[in-house]
């Protein structure tokens, strides 16, 4: 099962080669071109390392050959002029309750995005299963095509995608952030705070690390310094 | 209370277009360049109907003449490359756990997008408060400068459509901040760190304060904590 990128009518080549860049990013690998214009070199270009998205691009003369030849369960198409509820064929979701909703898994989707400028006819929203739409400016509601594509793109990715970045690393775990607090009590307890105000500014530092997204590095370095200087505060007492 | 859009060293002049429009579909009108190219039609061109934006833009010569004469409370950096929980000065949050946080409000945040291909220098990514980073494919991470920003605009447009508990507080300004990392720097050189480890240590403590988005009432308390510290060291060593 599979996710492909559809362009209808593009008309601008450099636009093929940013929208397979997007793809890339997002680890999209399937482009699917509706009667395109002539790809020159441009397209390759700004493609950058996504070159071979376009070289493998698979051309289609109709949408309908292309959803019958690639058997597409879910048709997804992104339209920058949501209509009203009075506009049947074109009320949207939100590119994040698509992202929500979307299982590559289980179904081979196509998400379709229009000829720049004209977009998608309202006979080939009719079509689609989904509309999305992405939330902008009124004052400027229209992107351009790969920016939203984009946003399309990691919406799904964000989505079908377990680990992020800060994921891989070693956030601070419970324990782990116990110690930090006690270090913390442990500093506050020398600074001659009333009571009330002490427990207050522990727990305020525990809040601001909690709000931080702390990771177990960043955690053991607060730590090597709380312990720097609760020592310096001891020997300050001892003497 | 803004949010800037900085473009650090831009070296295609269409790409400050690009950059333009994608501002001004997700309601951003403030866009700043540090010692970009020159500006030639392309600029205007892909800027489509945010030609605007980039007349008014406003050109500076370095990051620090921007930040101070802003008065930048948050500086929000992007990198394409998050380093590991090993590498301290590049620990990220993702764009969606940035965009839940934000809060344009109450504070002067300047979104900055560093030069195409080489991306913001560490030096430059030390000064920020937050790094933020895009969940991408690790077969090919490096997104286009302008789709990655129509990325973090998105997010940010996604969140401030709806009204935030922190909306009420009153956010650290900028004044405040810089007191806050002194008082840091004056304890942590105190501690015998070898200098680039107490280097280290500062980035770390204004970066956790910064993805914490401390309000301006827990930044007076941690304020009155760390002169407690201060102190308390200081008397250690005059004895």
């Amino acid at each position: 099962m599979t996710i492909y990128t559809v362009f209808v009518e593009p008309k601008t080549s450099g636009n093929i080669g940013f929208l397979a860049r997007c793809m890339k990013n997002f680890g999209l690998k399937k482009l699917i071109l509706i009667k395109p214009c002539k790809l020159k070199d441009d397209a390759y270009y700004q493609a950058m390392h996504a070159k071979e998205l376009v070289e493998n691009a698979q051309i289609y003369e109709t949408l309908d050959e292309f959803i019958e030849d690639k058997q597409i369960t879910q048709t997804i198409a992104t339209t920058g002029t949501p209509g009203g509820s009075y506009n049947i064929p074109r009320i949207p979701i939100t590119a994040s309750q698509m992202g929500e909703k979307i299982n590559p898994e289980k179904q081979n989707i196509a998400l379709l995005f229009g000829r720049e400028g004209d977009g998608l006819s309202n006979e080939e929203l009719e079509k689609c299963d989904t509309l999305v739409t992405i939330p902008t400016s009124e004052e400027y509601p229209i992107m351009n095509i790969t920016h939203a594509a984009s946003i399309i793109f990691y919406e799904i990715y964000k989505n079908t995608q377990k680990t992020y970045p800060i994921d891989d690393m070693d956030i601070a775990d419970y324990e782990d952030k116990q110690v930090l607090n006690q270090a913390i009590d442990e500093i506050t307890q020398k600074l001659d705070y009333p009571d009330y105000k002490q427990k207050q500014v522990n727990i305020l530092a525990k809040r601001i690390i909690g709000r931080a997204f702390i990771t177990g590095r960043e955690l053991r370095t607060m730590r090597g310094l709380l312990n720097r200087i609760n020592k310096r505060i001891e020997n300050k007492q001892e003497e």
